[in-house]
């Protein structure tokens, strides 16, 4: 951090003593401690508060005096007025992930956000960031361009200010360590300001990007920026590197997602998430005031996709919110999340579906780390992990459990388990770690899991109907992907509403969906976000979504 | 229509006398007349199934006398066993789209729905369908593989059974002229049921596919689906050629959107439907009951797309569904659709976000024309309608109009108007009509629109600040796109927020956004079923959407 940010910047000591908000099943009532260390943070704030104004004085007196003296830098800095598209030059405008050494002696003009500055007797050293790129700038005065005034407003100007720069670009002689450019800096000509600071910042920027490594290190050193704290200026927190790669990242899940699928024959669908009636499961499902009936938000596009398939759509796939009213308070649960639904029909077997979403996954997987690794770097650079770890197909594919076979495993290190029950949360990372350590792979599939425990449209096994035709894929120990055959003869679905206590008349317009030709099919839901932070190993839901919604968070 | 089929289908007697359903503004209370045809229906109904069970007796009949005779095509035919993955061959099944006289002698397999049977002394003609494509094929009757039993039990199979069929390839001497493969037929060798059909069709495939200038040319003669039929059994209805189509050319519009936002440089972000707070219109929000408190479904992502704008994201996309609850029962009003929504930092001047967005309307245009122009035909075999027109860059681009130059072509066609009140839809038609008939253009741009007639969240003209810098796109004389230069001064729009009655308290979150740095910004919603609806001239978004959401219909 720059000394003028420690200056300006309110320290927030917020400083993390146990767990994470809810980084397991934790509450999020403040601790004593906790309140404690408000009162010491809204002190330390006051306090900041009064150094920065005076500060500010001391600035408008420097700038008073030297106002006397005549100013040859007039036009080449100072705020622009409100941009209302009053002017249009058509000049070309640069990103940072163009510029390096090779274009030393340019010319070059700029948006970009002030990162930090340090100011020095007749200079400022700065650097300035375009998303996950940040170049070093320095300003300089001289005798027939660039005035005292000059360098004093730029010196006075607020971090994360956003300015127009235009500037020469220079090699430099020994590699920057502070900036993600390296070989070449800007020696500032002309500078403006498009749009300032009106508030304070939340927390530091340094603070809210600082390794979490730093912290294990030395945990008293540093402010830690509580997820809490970061939730409710997501804003801000957003604009870190990390958060920026987590989010270039997550865009491209969802476009390798839709590139594999297109190429196989899949269509886009979607499906409305008012729905008429609370049908899938009643107990977790929103309802909505709808003129002066109620409606009910959809759980999953399950069953839409489903009469798509009825309907001779054969291949579809939708990206959307699913809802889930489950007062459920942990690090992998959101109310609203983004499903990954797609559905298809089966010409033989189910083997088709599973290879398909395999398949999906090794081409998610590949594109991540052949495209984008710069950004899974940028993340581990805050949240160090051990990188996500699959078998290629050259390397004998994905591993296939089936559902005895993973019981075997946790039974042989010593779990005590029901055959037919669903296996709880700790046992699946613990099969996960069993599996890591045996296969070296944190990405399987689980297959036949009991019939007991997973939906009334779940496909019976041919031969043994305690069984069926279902599975779960996981990343590092956490299901991802939850799927089946599903139930396409009427009369069993309709059977197995009963037995589930389903009133198959409160279906009627999906069952009827079945009576008119049905043809096998099968499919699957993903979470992204999970997706997004298993791959990256983030430890929470809430930093894979933009604007995590949970049963106490709706803003921002 | 085959004969069997008459006999076999109910006629729906649900003749249309006037408008479509809520074609304009209409009541969708069934007319005393409907109710009488109703009743008729219900009559005809009881007769059909009467017949059918008396065919039933015979078949079964003649089955028994059949059943003395030895069957040597035994294995040949019948129904499968339900598939529960139980058998895998591996062996190829063909899609329709492969199929052409070119393979003829070769030995097939596929799954298809039956799509018409017609039975003679000892043989059956069949067509089958796999979504768009319908092929003819043939079975009779020899003395060594096909059985007199089985040609029987092929007669029987009812249209819409989902079957596996083996058989020859065979060149036609003639073009086929019912089905869309025209020069080869299937010589079936094997036949068996997948999935049959247990219930009544709703209406007849054929009623359902039938161009709408049968009716204009003979409105007597055919049985013609109202829409709210087609709704209420909206799965079976999806599976006419020309739904298939629609959603196809749904489906690619979205992928169209993506690819060409996607090599702009746009990521794709998912924001949260459920809201704290009813904030950008209270009047028009659907309350969400939310554990013990209330929540709000999101009426576009405007907000949250500024927020991520706020976050350095630069340019940005989300598809997703938006709501709106507003009780409007019109052609091209729906409470959920779907929006695809952009927002983007400006450098100098909204232009360049209008250049964004018509480069991306033609690119999709242009998609759709070239690599979807058989499924454009398909739409048009059943709506006909004059191709969508716009104007290529090398016929001068998209025309972009001023508000003020849109009024006075209106003005000259005689209508009286204030300039500083919006459009009124029927003006609105107007104003696409006579650009049509000036520039011969179903798409354009109209610019500048008053700043009374905007959100609180549009920029004002830098130079007239009774306009600002905010724009409709047109389709047909349709607004399919409202998008603007936003205010990104957080004074600024307080201010505007206050010239709206809006407490700025209440969005607080959002004003937030504005007072850490914020660029430049501008962007749009486009209504993808509207697009869909327009370029396609369906006349009624419901058939633009997969199963749409009206006040009145929650259902299927």
């Amino acid at each position: 951090m720059s000394e003028q940010e420690q200056d300006n910047v309110p320290k927030v000591e917020d400083r993390e003593e146990g767990q994470d908000l809810v980084e397991g099943d934790g509450s999020t009532v403040p601790s004593k401690n906790e309140l404690k260390k408000r009162a010491k943070q809204a002190e330390k704030e006051k306090k900041a508060a009064e150094k920065a104004a005076k500060a500010k004085e001391r600035e408008e007196a420097a700038a008073a005096a030297a106002a006397n003296e005549p100013d040859y830098s007039e036009g080449l800095y100072g705020k622009l007025p409100l941009n209302q598209s009053q002017e249009i030059t058509g000049r070309e405008r640069i990103s940072f992930r163009t510029l390096n050494a090779s274009r030393a002696g340019e010319t070059v003009l700029f948006r970009a956000r002030l990162h930090t500055t340090r100011a020095q007797a007749k200079m400022v050293f700065l650097s300035f960031r375009q998303r996950i790129d940040t170049v070093q700038a320095l300003i300089t005065a001289d005798k027939d361009k660039v005035s005292k005034q000059m360098v004093k407003w730029v010196a006075g100007l607020d971090a994360e200010s956003i300015v127009l720069v235009e500037g020469t670009v220079q090699k430099t002689n020994e590699p920057v360590k502070s900036t993600t450019i390296t070989d070449c800096e800007i020696i500032i000509s002309k500078i403006h300001l498009i749009s300032g600071i009106d508030s304070r910042l939340p927390f530091s920027f340094e603070d809210a990007a600082r390794p979490e490594s730093e912290y294990e290190k030395d945990d008293a050193r540093y402010n830690k920026v509580l997820l809490e704290t970061r939730l409710n200026n997501r804003v801000f927190d957003l604009r870190t590197q990390t958060n920026q790669s987590i989010f270039i990242l997550q865009s491209a899940v969802t476009g390798l997602f839709r590139s594999y699928l297109d190429s196989q024959g899949f269509i886009e669908i979607h499906s409305p998430k008012l729905q008429g009636a609370a049908t899938e499961s009643g107990a977790s499902v929103f309802k909505v005031e709808y003129f002066k009936g109620s409606a009910f938000l959809a759980q999953s596009p399950q069953l839409a996709k489903q009469m798509a398939i009825a309907g001779d759509f054969e291949r579809v796939y939708e990206i959307g919110p699913v809802f889930r009213a489950e007062n459920a308070n942990t690090h992998r649960h959101m109310t609203e999340f983004t499903g990954l639904d797609l559905e298809m029909t089966i010409e033989e077997s189910y083997e088709e579906v599973i290879t398909t979403l395999d398949e999906l996954f090794l081409y998610i997987f590949d594109g991540l780390t052949t495209k984008y690794l710069r950004e899974i770097e940028q993340v581990e650079k805050q949240f160090p992990a051990d990188r996500f770890k699959w078998r290629t197909k050259e390397q004998g594919g994905t591993l296939r459990l089936k559902w005895w076979e993973g019981n075997e495993l946790l039974k042989a290190a010593g779990v005590e388990l029901d055959p037919f029950e669903d296996l709880n949360t700790e046992n699946e990372k613990f099969l996960g770690k069993l599996v890591k350590e045996k296969y070296d792979t944190d990405y399987f599939i689980l297959d036949k899991f009991p019939l007991a425990v997973r939906a009334f449209y779940t496909m019976p096994d041919a031969k043994d109907s305690r069984y069926s035709n279902s599975y779960d894929f996981f990343m590092r120990g956490e299901e991802i992907l939850s799927g089946a055959q599903r139930v396409h003869d009427a009369a069993l679905l309709e059977q197995r509403m009963k037995e589930h206590e389903i009133n198959p008349e409160s279906m009627k317009g999906y069952l009827d969906a079945f009576k008119m030709g049905m043809p096998p099919h099968g499919g699957g839901g993903v979470g992204l976000e999970r997706v997004v932070m298993l791959f990256l190993k983030l430890n929470n839901i809430r930093r894979a979504s933009l604007f995590p919604r949970d049963p106490k968070r709706l803003e921002p």
